[in-house]
């Protein structure tokens, strides 16, 4: 990125973290309602570790750590960078407090003030690292704290505004002719930033096919559960079918009983207009087969995403595809910690697309690759159709 | 209790929790670190439930509770008393926050206070009840809070003064004939407050035992380590052994590696003189056998509590029994709620007698009897030996 | 036990062992259908290793341990004896065969029957308490080879022949005056056997108490079934109803939704009037509080069973006691492995008194003190209730 | 299949699995030591239920079902075709016995024998179908049996002949040109067998790559051991490391710590030039990892699998690739039963490609896709490494 622009990303990034914070008291932000989630305090130390660590320890020279203790703290998964404390044991941190951790953005937001405008290539490019690692940590506090609240029976708000009404597009099939396409990030198109998992970039063979316009809206899910779709273990793949009968499913996860849905406003009417969110790949396979239809490979998806009337791409909710997550072709991990960012996910996950109302304003691109295991219900995840 | 103590009973014990609760912040106050323990916040809001629902909604003629939908979150455990939030998910109630639940208490007490006057026996028998169970709470908050403590890696002291040093009386075998002895709580001395386990007041034979004088020391226990006590299963009763292995026990639970000691004051040298605590009735049993001797009954232990010489009683750490939990002859519980104080919880645990650093002046009595699960080990819980 | 004794007794015991065994298949003999229960071929075994290492090994000169490898496959839990194969993979042993076993029975008759002419008073008493070790697990092969045919769909009749119509006596309360009673096994009285647990003899107090003259019958139990028993918690122990939840039980561990009831001989109607079997403790518990009872003590019944018109004291089922197991004033377990028969197993278990219909003749005795967990329902135990 | 060919093909499949259940004794064929394995009795009578349920049933007037309460035990994971035994507890089956299940054996062959004559091209495909089936479940015998002999301390031969020694070739790497190639089972060519999941046929672009021209052996993956391959983190993805650290692994599954291989002909010394199997996915990507290289795609391995020097492709071990497995473009499951048979199983697996040293002859081709969760290891799995 650009010396010139790269302050800005960072000073925005930064305070966008606090932002979303800033409706939290102390305790909401201490909340872990299951391991695989963290408190929004906790996503504001790790986002900070990881510029100390990555950033100022091997670039500014002279920067003493804030705390020598915190590290191991607010580690999350990098085996080269020391022990970690426990992912399932995060919400146990009442110390340090939400007040001590600020303390420590402003600390280190100082010092890659002062790093900044002599930093090299290199730190520069962490840098941006950073920045787009903490926005990924931006959507995952906000799903985060979704999942707390969702946990109390008083079914908190985290933003009492009332959500803006759906009206989505009539449905429609868009055609694609299949063949040789381009897949993966384009470096060579200018200094943009991407993953390391989006390339390398590569040609990939497209069968002809066809994908929908837009997501699948509450409403017709409303139809697939009511057509008995949670009772019929043929429309479900097997893994999936064990866990609607281990777990009980019988709608999405904050879909209520009285047909009210619980999200980021509260409880609220459900919006048949509006994409149906919140699912598993299980629960989007299921419905995709009782349409009639399939999910898009991840290929598909990203060959069609540019299709004129392609719509709801990447702000509504993210879209499962049939594509389990995994090396493209010549990818290797960079050397040292950085490597461990994406690489050593790739098995038992599959790929999403596009982009949420929870993903922070520039984060995504076409080329975008996020993952979750099958099973998660907890991201703003649904379904747009193929055939 | 007579009319007149009554009111100072029930100020000061309300009192003591806000006390206990000061060193604490809003997260700290939300910590839940496992199932059996619960937050400092949920004591505070618990034991106001209890006086709300048992005391003020039958007794105080048009008493409005403070929230409709509270008490579904602060009910522990009565099934009498309509549903419950999940007890392992009591950590992720942020809401309401701990200013909600001080002011939840102040409408109490000012209900309370309106009430006491002209309060029936019935329901000052309630109040009493209430107070008495809110010190029980007042000593589960310590224990939870210093588990919770000891789960962080920072290793908060929740009391930083420094704690006093031991010197423990030489130890002594102070003798008892056996014979016929009086057991449980004796209503017809006095006016004093007993729980319903504490009684029928019955007679029980005994044989002639010996009773150690003092608790068994951290020195004392150090030894039974060194000399292999975690690696020889002949000392150990079957399942004690089995949960050694499975959770990989060497020391008791807040020993650290280095050879000092966690505890409300933090980490400190492990004194030798200290009577040990936060054992295990699986330990307590194991060390016993190691030394040639063996856990009294809670029978012998009552008996015996009074014999000159008989120190430590109350004021150090609870001390396992080798009887189980177990109703009086002519036990019946009380009818409605108040009946599943105690009697529901007669199988599988193991009696405690005495009394710790953490219980609430004035709260023991040589009848009292507290439980808990044989391997549990985050309470002030040592040994007192017999043979 | 007398010189002229033993050797029937022992002929006799190996030779039932066989018996129970007979009507199985290979296949049936292999069964294991959870960790708490043991192949049939298994308890031939073991039953068969406990003479060969506690009596032909130090006893018997020169005697040839049949196959090196096996100790370990065969010992239970004697942590002195050397490591074991693991518990729950008792089933995974399709060698040796179950004609390699009986041939391992074979070489250690014919030892024993050498040995016993000169056998030293230790050696005879070791002998003794390995044919009453093989009672015991006489018991047990029926009990796990019943658990395991439950298992399977088709419910297979261990024994086709058609069960014994019961015509229970007309219930009646028997009176006992309390007082100072003996308790345990008399040694004085006689050279019978008694296991360790049944002693020290000596003397407890009890209060007056009421005991019923027979046992519960089906009928009885299928009224608490019929009035919702299963469904209200006020009727359980805490640990009790929470199985109830978990487990989702409904009736007796054999009783069919169609109202018949699993047992060895098959699947037969439900009769009325035959004693309530497979309970566990829990169940028991929340009975005799449906029907304002309550369970009597170990104390209690040893010192009631001997009253007249005492019926079904040990031949029909055995009988849940609200007591735990724990050990009699003075008890020492013996030096060496047979100091682990009793005493390591002393917390977590309830007694149970009595004999049941499984029982091998001249077992069971009235000191005799059967334990099992509180939730175990595979045995052959009922309730007696007292008051 | 041609008339004239069936008659053969479905004799010696019978025939096979019968001889492959020769070796083992009635207790034997009883074993069931973990859920995803099941007694070899199990899959003598499942591939019988499979012809009688999905063949003669439909097919052959007035045929009469061996056994109506048989289906409901021998039934796998068909959902369409009725409730099924629970496949953890197919172990507890001691009824009916071996010999019943060959009785019933003998009445469906004898059958379809009946039928074959006159048997429309649909019950042929039907018939085929069959035995395809039952080759993999007699693949399966021989892994799970092997698995359980593993269980036990004895260690068990199936099969006491000396093992074959092992020549492998010199190690080379096979260059592929990439391109576009066409992948799955070639329906056109000829009137050969496959699976539904080997199709459609379709093209896909491959880049160049470079294959090794034999599987990695026992002695390369010993020197990765060496090397400390099973405790440095960075080579093993994330779900792998942490399967490494709650399983405890240290080397192949039937590695012995002394340095002996436990295989079908027992236990014997490693032969470094055999091909290493028994490995998970986790344990292959962690060995390529270290060795500079990488698995091939399940593409990339059927396009090289004609090349000359490919050795090894389908007679020692299956072999992992890092293909998720996931259905092919224009993939739809068939109505019926039949169409449970690969697609719900479609997720969470990865694709192995080849063959072993269990797999009948003739069963698999190039397009065969085998597919297995990442941490199965008790299959005849290995590595071939591309790069």
């Amino acid at each position: 990125m650009s010396t010139r622009l790269l302050p800005d990303l960072l000073r925005a990034t930064r305070a966008h973290s606090l932002a979303l914070a800033a409706p939290l008291s102390d305790e909401d932000a201490q909340l872990q309602s299951m391991p695989d989630a963290s408190p929004a305090k906790w996503h504001l130390a790790h986002t900070t570790w990881f510029f100390e660590t990555l950033v100022l320890q091997p670039h500014l020279p002279g920067y003493r750590v804030f705390d020598e203790r915190w590290p191991r703290l607010f580690n999350s998964y990098y085996e080269s960078l020391g022990p970690r404390h426990a992912r399932p044991q995060r919400g146990l941190l009442s110390r340090p407090s939400l007040d001590e951790v600020k303390a420590y953005r402003r600390h280190v937001d100082a010092a890659l003030a002062d790093l900044l405008p002599a930093a090299s290539a290199e730190a520069r490019a962490l840098i941006e690292l950073g920045c787009h690692h903490e926005q990924q940590h931006q959507e995952l506090l906000l799903t985060d704290i979704l999942h707390a609240f969702s946990c109390n029976p008083l079914l908190p708000a985290y933003d009492a505004a009332p959500p803006a009404p759906a009206a989505p597009p009539a449905q429609a099939w868009l055609q694609h002719p299949g063949g040789i396409v381009e897949i993966g990030f384009d470096g060579a198109a200018g200094d943009g930033f991407a993953f390391d998992n989006e390339g390398p970039r590569h040609a990939a063979l497209l069968a002809p096919f066809e994908i929908s316009n837009r997501l699948v809206t509450c409403g017709e899910y409303a139809d697939f559960i009511a057509s008995g779709g949670y009772r019929e273990p043929l429309l479900w793949l097997s893994d999936g079918w064990a866990t609607v009968q281990a777990q009980g499913w019988q709608r999405p996860a904050y879909w209520l009983p009285d047909g009210s849905v619980f999200g980021l406003h509260g409880v609220q009417p459900l919006d048949p207009g509006a994409p149906v969110s919140q699912l598993s790949f299980y629960e989007a396979c299921a419905f995709a087969e009782w349409a009639g239809a399939r999910l898009p490979t991840e290929f598909e998806w990203e060959a069609a995403c540019r299709l004129p009337g392609f719509h709801q791409a990447a702000d509504q909710a993210w879209q499962w595809t049939r594509s389990s997550y995994a090396p493209y072709p010549g990818f290797k991990p960079a050397p040292g910690a950085v490597g461990e960012y994406n690489g050593k996910f790739m098995v038992g996950q599959q790929v999403l697309r596009g982009g949420s109302v929870a993903t922070p304003a520039g984060h995504a691109r076409p080329s975008y690759r996020n993952f979750f295991p099958p099973a998660a219900r907890w991201q703003f995840s649904g379904v747009r159709l193929a055939r």
